[in-house]
């Protein structure tokens, strides 16, 4: 083999070696790039703490962001609703405000039609009036709830049915 | 030059185009994902309507989530300050509820120190306290404005000063 030829194929494994360097220094980057993007969602407010009661079924968290007082009635919580998690049945006494931080929830008062929500969406909830909330079958659901004590706690009722749940 | 010689030539120039354009490529790729994550921030509700009263100063828009009535005597606003801006002084008899959801913030009580307000944090302003609230000078603010009108309506004090509001 010539002096020449060997130097060539010197030459070419160098470059096969820098080539193959090269490719995997950048396609680390693009992965740790791909981590962050694909990051953790956004989350505005904690998950909190997995809700233990009787008044929810399958899986909820809640974290209280503010605690209503003798002057400032209102408790504020973010409440996280893992797919097909709901809410007994239960009404309050000046009504609730549900808003929808992200994901797919459901939203459904007592003889009305279940009503998709979606990041953005508001309710009002009328006082005294029967609905339960939570997420949909296949997504997860963030959303805060704002209620007001002036007259009184919430009141709790029977759980939702699968059936209630589905249509 | 000998055949060989050439043929390794050849092989050297497609190695270095092969290796060339997957570099481009992985590039591109990455640049996709770069603009990706750095697309358009992820509103949860609308701007709403530019603020023309004068209890503002500086650019800041509100939608109005909740409106008050009788029974749930509480509004709920999601407010966008430009940077710089910020409300007046002001109280509410009943206190208010501020949720950071994006930006930076700050917030003041009268004879307080400013905090500064990032995304998640939450403050319950207590009744009857003058307060400012808005962007800091270099980054926009939005957050979540729960009043409860029970005892009355905000009252509405002189404008913060520049000196109150850099120091």
């Amino acid at each position: 083999m010539s002096k020449i030829n060997l130097l060539n194929i010197v030459f070419i494994l160098m470059l096969i070696c820098s080539c193959k360097q090269s490719g995997e220094k950048m396609q680390a980057t693009d992965s740790t790039k791909q981590n962050k993007s694909a990051a953790p969602k956004e989350l505005i407010f904690s998950k909190g703490d997995k809700i233990t009661n009787n008044n929810f079924v399958g899986d909820a968290w809640v974290e209280m962001l503010v605690l209503a007082d003798s002057v400032n009635r209102n408790s504020v919580g973010s409440v996280t609703f893992a797919p097909g998690a709901r809410t007994n049945w239960h009404s309050h006494p000046n009504g609730q405000i549900i808003l929808s931080l992200s994901g797919k929830g459901y939203y459904q008062e007592k003889g009305s039609e279940k009503k998709i929500l979606r990041k953005g969406d508001v309710v009002k909830c009328p006082a005294n009036t029967a609905h339960w909330h939570g997420a949909s079958a296949d997504k997860e659901f963030i959303q805060l709830a704002i209620s007001s004590r002036v007259d009184g706690p919430t009141e709790w009722f029977e759980a939702v049915t699968d059936d209630e749940y589905a249509n």
